[in-house]
C-alpha cells in the first residue's frame, strides 16, 4: 500500500507543453483503444516523452487515466436555490452530467478494480471526487436544516450512496440515459428518503 | 458480439466429476490470486482437464468466473410478509446477503468491464441476476398495489437501480458493511420513494 504522497501529483506540471502532449496522447488513446488497451509506452511514444519520465509522474496507467478524467469528475460550484428539492436537483444535475460524460462512462467501470486495489489511486479519487461530492450533499442538507425543511442531518455517507449508486448502475449496467428524467428521479428519491427520516425522528 | 446461444451453458454439465473439479479449481484460484490473476490454463491444470475442453464450455475467464458466482448471485425465494415495508426488507436482506458475500464482493467489481463489453456474458448476467431481481421487486410492488399501499406500479428499472446501486457502491467504493442497518436503509429509502410517488400521483 503506497501512501498518498507517493500517488500522482496533478498539481505539479512537468512543463506546460509536455503536460499538454501527455494529455492529448492519453485522451486520443483512450478514445481509440479504451482503458483496457491503454499502454504507458504508447502514451510516451505519442507524447514524445520518455517512459521513465511518464512513470515518475504517474506511477500507473490507472493514475494517468484518472488524472485526465479529473476535470470531468470534479463537482461544479454549489448553487443555493432556496429549497431542498431545488438544491437536490442542482446537485443531481451536476452529478448526472459528470457521470454521463462519454469519457467517464467509458473509463470509470474499467477502473473499478484498480480503484479498489490501489490505495494511492483510491486516495486521489477520494480527494478529487468523493470528498467534494460529500461536501456538496452536506451543504444541501445543512441549508435544509437551517430552513426547517429537515430536523437533523441525514447520515451523509449513505446519502452519498443514494445519490451516486443508482446513477452509476443506471448509466452502466442498466444502459439508461443521463437525461432530465434521471435527474428528477435522483432528486425525488433522496428528498423522499430524507423526509421519511424526518417523520420517523419527529 | 456473440449471441446468447454462444454464451456459457451453465445447465449442461461436462460430467459431474469434471464439473466439480473445475468449480473447486476456479474457487481456489479466485481465493488465491483474485479475478485479475485468474488464468484459464491454471484452472485447466488444477482441475485436470484440457484447456480446449474448458474453452468449449466457457468461452472466457469472465464466463467461467460468473458461472461459479451464479449460486451466490441468484435471488432466493420470495416471501410475502403481509406489508410493503416488510416485503422490501426481505428483498433487501436477500440482496445485501448476496452482494456482501466475500466472493461476489471480490470478483464483481473486477468483472464490470468484461460485463459491459461482452454481449454474451451480459446476457447470462441479465438472465441469472438482473431479471430475477426485477421480478422480485415487481412482485413486491404488485402486492402493495393489491393491498392498496400503492396506487400504481413504480418504474421498475429505476426501482432496481435504487435497490442495487447504493448497496453496490456502499460495499465496494465506500467500504461499508453489509449489516442489518444497511438492509433497513435500503428498505426505508425505497419505501419512502414509492410512497412519495403515490402522493404525487394522488
Amino acid at each position: 500500500m503506497s501512501s498518498v504522497s507517493e500517488g500522482p501529483r496533478p498539481g505539479r506540471p512537468m512543463s506546460a507543453d509536455t503536460d499538454r502532449a501527455v494529455r492529448e496522447a492519453t485522451e486520443e488513446l483512450l478514445a481509440e483503444v479504451g482503458y483496457a488497451g491503454l499502454r504507458m509506452q504508447d502514451v510516451a511514444t505519442r507524447a514524445g516523452v520518455g517512459k521513465a519520465a511518464l512513470y515518475r509522474r504517474w506511477p500507473s496507467k490507472a493514475a494517468l487515466a484518472l488524472h485526465h478524467l479529473i476535470g470531468d469528475l470534479r463537482p461544479r460550484d454549489y448553487v443555493d436555490t432556496g429549497s431542498l428539492r431545488g438544491d437536490l436537483a442542482e446537485v443531481a444535475a451536476d452529478f448526472v452530467a459528470r457521470m454521463a460524460h462519454s469519457r467517464v462512462r467509458a473509463v470509470l467501470p474499467e477502473m473499478m478494480a484498480d480503484l479498489l486495489h490501489d490505495g494511492a489511486l483510491q486516495a486521489v479519487f477520494e480527494q478529487v471526487c468523493l470528498l467534494p461530492e460529500r461536501e456538496l450533499i452536506t451543504a444541501v442538507a445543512e441549508r435544509a436544516v437551517a430552513r426547517g425543511e429537515l430536523t437533523c442531518l441525514p447520515e451523509l455517507r449513505w446519502a452519498h450512496a443514494q445519490f451516486a449508486g443508482p446513477v452509476f448502475l443506471w448509466l452502466t449496467m442498466l444502459g439508461g440515459d443521463g437525461d432530465r428524467e434521471l435527474i428528477d428521479r435522483v432528486a425525488d428519491s433522496v428528498a423522499a428518503s430524507w423526509a421519511y427520516e424526518k417523520e420517523r425522528n419527529a
